[in-house]
């Protein structure tokens, strides 16, 4: 087991990442601060480079490679957008870049990863298991295995969007942030308890998929089939060994939206703040606004994880196929 | 004839609406980068109040109303920008306005518009002049008329989106920016001669409208017919008679894009950047990236007017109907 990374390695990935990341802007919204009766920080991850926040952990992780690790390469399995994150990372540093794919993950984000030149094996997300493929060419070629977020510089590295967050706005009086493995929110309870000790911080998953719930209500990590949801980046089946240990510790409560909460959330993006954000980037939002009347005149905080989303599926969902 | 604006104008344009304009983002993409063999500054405008950068000259414009002028109200005639940011100036300021709209504005704008608490009052587009209707109403009630473009407190408000442009990302090689009646190309250029002499600056205007381009190249405002373009904040008649006389003087050159480019240009956007832009506000990219060859190795920068489009057009134009 390796041990829990604290908040001194979010600031430690921070120096690493700088020059390399966006530091996204946070943007606001007089009409969503009007309709939740709060003032609202939208961290935009979706502006970040590849279009999510995972560029962060995955660079971090990179950049602590040895000399043999770089040479041999680096192997990773993810649903989409760990994936880019992984093979642009590579890019930039000159590792080597192989990374497992699902059968049916967005055109988009395979597009992508292959453009960031990572050679991609594809699998039957339903019938194969990526773990145990990640693992067989990790052993049989010598690669560095980065698993999408149970990994101690995975978690540092997305730590440092919350910790950008609170430096530029100051302390908040609640934080939702997107929970599928459970790398951007245990990253972000890091950075939460380091800058403000009594923020209320709130893991967000689909409805349909609400392991990180059950697991954190019942003190226990519970796996389930992978979930149908339109949050493809939060289909996830259990939380991390190390994930849930910080979001056991750190994290106030799970709370979860539906799929139609998170088309709402879309189009709440697109429309009055003019972003394209994925389904899965909407999770914080659509609770916040559930939850709203226990909000009134707090300071509160969003983290939009990402926007890498098709764009004829974007307009399905928004206008109808 | 009004005095022309100053630079003078346009700093104190930027005291007055400090804490109630956004200060827009500036956001860069490796790939633009890449494309365009430059680096690349996007001002994103369509990440300002109301969804462009019209709110900057229109509560520029209202804070200077005298109590009796406050308490008359302002009338406006716009296709649809300006009249939202009329609106909303007016509502933040407590003075009534009053709105000449044509009649195929976009209903987006139209119910903003009317949600931001302005009285519509609707005419025919292609039968109608609405200046004239426009200068009835204010004869008849007393009323301020605030032009779209042509008006020293509008043009020096528009300039604060470059001055804040210059402000973070330093002196630029060239500028792209939009052209329709020429506010913001005018104020754009007030703030080029104060921050970067040498820049080239460019106004951008719809091929199928290029009444800009001819004025500038004849030396007197050539008038045209309506122009059919999807740049519905472009498909201005003529430039105004100080915005001619600033963009003569301080601009370098006026190019155009067609309908295809602007939809290209959206489609990077949305892809590419993640972000809504309105086919207006897509005009200094594709010129950009039309005139690439001769950006190789600069610094350039780009200014998104608006993202002000419909879903359902926005996905029309990107996806199919």
């Amino acid at each position: 087991m390796q041990p829990l990374p604290t908040y001194d390695d979010v600031a430690a990935a921070a120096g690493r990442i700088a020059g390399h990341a966006h530091k996204t802007p946070v943007l606001t919204s007089r009409t969503a601060d009007a309709e939740l009766g709060a003032t609202v920080y939208f961290k935009c991850e979706n502006l970040q480079r590849m279009g999510a926040f995972k560029f962060r952990g995955a660079f971090n992780a990179l950049s602590k490679f040895s000399a043999e690790q770089r040479r041999a390469g680096v192997v990773a399995f993810s649903s989409g957008n760990h994936a880019q994150a992984i093979a642009l990372s590579a890019r930039l540093l000159g590792i080597p870049a192989t990374i497992v794919m699902p059968h049916d993950a967005p055109a988009a984000k395979v597009a992508a990863t292959r453009g960031y030149g990572g050679q991609v094996v594809v699998y039957d997300r339903y019938k194969e298991d990526r773990e145990q493929i990640g693992r067989d060419l990790a052993a049989r070629h010598g690669l560095t295995l980065i698993p999408p977020y149970d990994h101690a510089d995975i978690i540092a590295g997305q730590g440092t969007a919350a910790k950008e967050l609170f430096e530029e706005v100051g302390e908040l009086d609640a934080l939702f942030v997107c929970l599928g493995g459970g790398g951007l929110l245990s990253g972000s309870a890091l950075a939460t308890r380091a800058f403000a000790p009594r923020c209320k911080l709130y893991g967000v998953e689909p409805e349909a998929g609400n392991d990180g719930q059950q697991s954190f209500r019942s003190g226990a990590i519970v796996h389930i089939d992978t979930p149908k949801t339109i949050a493809d980046g939060a289909q996830t089946q259990h939380l991390g060994a190390l994930t849930f240990q910080i979001i056991r510790r750190d994290v106030d409560d799970i709370l979860t939206a539906t799929d139609a909460e998170l088309v709402e959330g879309m189009r709440f993006m697109a429309t009055r703040m003019k972003l394209i954000v994925e389904p899965t980037g909407c999770l914080g939002f659509a609770a916040a606004r559930r939850v709203a009347p226990s909000l009134a005149g707090q300071r509160v905080g969003v983290l939009i994880s990402g926007g890498n989303v098709d764009l004829t599926r974007f307009c399905e969902l928004l206008v109808g196929g």
